[in-house]
């Protein structure tokens, strides 16, 4: 069981999939669990809380693992990239914000740089700059994310990548969707909302059962829980979320939470602690209608290598009878 | 030069491909050529212009090809039904509303039913009808839509859809779109964006230029050209559209384009009729980043399904050495 891409030797992985550096729930477990299982496990990097990180990094103990930041994030506490190419990581993800001034530091450190893009026009950045692999990510991502969809956006950012591998985010769950993400032309997958119920998740008992209850139909792009958090994104990136009653309250009122900020602030707090997600954020994509067991993370890995596999295999034999005639 | 699946059976033809009922675009031209090479061709039956519907079947002429209507207006014009059955379409095409009272005239005129769904309840209800092939459309189609993506919707839908071939919309333009439709499980796919600037295409020699040169980064969703066309749209469905100057000033402000209804009317049909795009509305999906050239409609279509080819030859040697080392 193997597919091999320029992902593979480029990361040192067998199998080109990536685990989502998805803040507060990709902790060091679960990114070990997925390089262990041949993958590249991310960190989440998330919003910057040093003695989180340090305690993830521990947590993945001696797995070959990586780390993702938020971009913009990142540029308010630098520091956290000094910790973070402490540990050594195999890879370090951006997303979301200007790379360039963090080039200099990931490259002398000898770690692969991954730089995430929602347009074609970060993705030209990106390639003219030379990083190791671009993450081309569709709007159907959990999280955040932009507004092009995965399925006609990577193949547009191959076209420009100059050779570098891309590797598809947005909507892959399956097998189906790495043998799709592959037939686009990209080398590889970075998945999320697949890994987010696994066991070694740290997304709350409640969020992983409402995953694998949930459906793609009732997710959506919005401003609201990141208003309720009080973080500050920049305009061109939203985040997607189940529904639920407190998006269904504000998000074609954003105004209107603005007006009553410090009240929904606080109730959005106290749902977050309380594990009330029909308040609090459950963070995932329109793959979620994929997600139908909890498992180990490596299990889901494995099962996805195979189906993906098994339907490139069974794809090669539907052209193969115009073969024989020639 | 053959890729087959299910729907190459159902539908009679050697290549998985539809052409979209692009209303306005997908003349009996277009239609014919795209069936002359191996595919279906479906006559856009938009808005239901007999005269125009007429016509467009003549210009076929011999040719084995479909059409498609927007539902709740052919609900408005059930006549119309009609008159396309009775010219023998291979396959009709239903899409945006109600199908169920159109269900038994079309079983008994021996067309094919395709049924194109942006929902998963939608596809359940075409699936539970036991229509014979259903279209999974995703948002980043050009024309109306919805909102998922095609890359997890298509899946979720072969899940549900009881055997029943499901085709993916949206996004795919070239063989590697092509290719990742099947890798998700679809048996096939259905195409505007790519025939749109095609030389049989009914689009205006501006349209096609703008779309060879423009980008899905500068594509948007709106119901801003329905509202200037007097098209009065259920909720659940927009268009997309490259973005212009119209756009610009009127997406974010619905309630300002409805205050001045008459005279944006009145300036949205001289545009159209002059051809002027910075006005008038071209519709094309995400996907028009990998329209590159105006060729006759069957260079496009063989390119395509030879690129498919390629692509998946050359995944299924990527997986190729696992199966050796067993």
């Amino acid at each position: 069981m193997s597919i091999r891409t320029p992902l593979n030797n480029l990361l040192g992985i067998k199998h080109p999939v990536i685990l989502a550096p998805m803040a507060g729930v990709s902790g060091g477990a679960l990114a070990a669990a997925v390089s262990n299982g041949g993958g590249l496990g991310l960190i989440g990097g998330g919003y910057g809380d040093a003695d989180w990180l340090k305690r993830e990094f521990d947590a993945a103990g001696d797995s070959r693992i990586g780390v993702g930041f938020v971009t913009w994030s990142l540029a308010l506490q630098p520091h956290l990239l000094d910790l973070a190419l402490d540990r050594n990581p195999a890879a370090l993800m951006l997303s979301f914000g200007n790379f360039k001034p963090f080039l200099r530091q990931i490259r002398g450190a000898q770690a692969k740089l991954i730089v995430q893009v929602q347009t074609l026009d970060q993705a030209r950045e990106a390639a003219d700059a030379g990083v190791d692999a671009i993450v081309a990510q569709g709007t159907e991502a959990g999280g955040h994310g932009g507004a092009r969809a995965t399925l006609p956006f990577v193949p547009a950012v191959v076209d420009i990548a100059q050779g570098i591998p891309v590797i598809a985010a947005g909507g892959i769950a399956d097998g189906r969707g790495l043998a799709a993400a592959l037939a686009l032309g990209a080398s590889g997958a970075l998945c999320g909302t697949t890994f987010f119920a696994s066991d070694e998740s740290l997304a709350s008992d409640t969020a992983k059962q409402a995953a694998v209850r949930g459906s793609g139909d009732d997710t959506e792009r919005s401003s609201v829980f990141d208003i309720a958090r009080d973080l500050d994104w920049p305009s061109g990136w939203n985040l997607r979320t189940m529904r639920n009653s407190f998006s269904r309250r504000w998000s074609g009122d954003l105004a209107g939470l603005a007006q009553n900020l410090a009240k929904e602030q606080e109730r959005f707090k106290a749902a977050t602690e309380a594990d009330d997600i029909d308040v609090a954020a459950v963070i995932v994509g329109e793959a979620v209608d994929l997600v139908r067991t909890r498992a180990p993370a490596q299990t889901t890995l494995h099962e996805m290598i195979l189906q993906a596999e098994d339907r490139l295999r069974c794809l090669s034999q539907s052209i193969a009878p115009s073969q024989r005639i020639k």
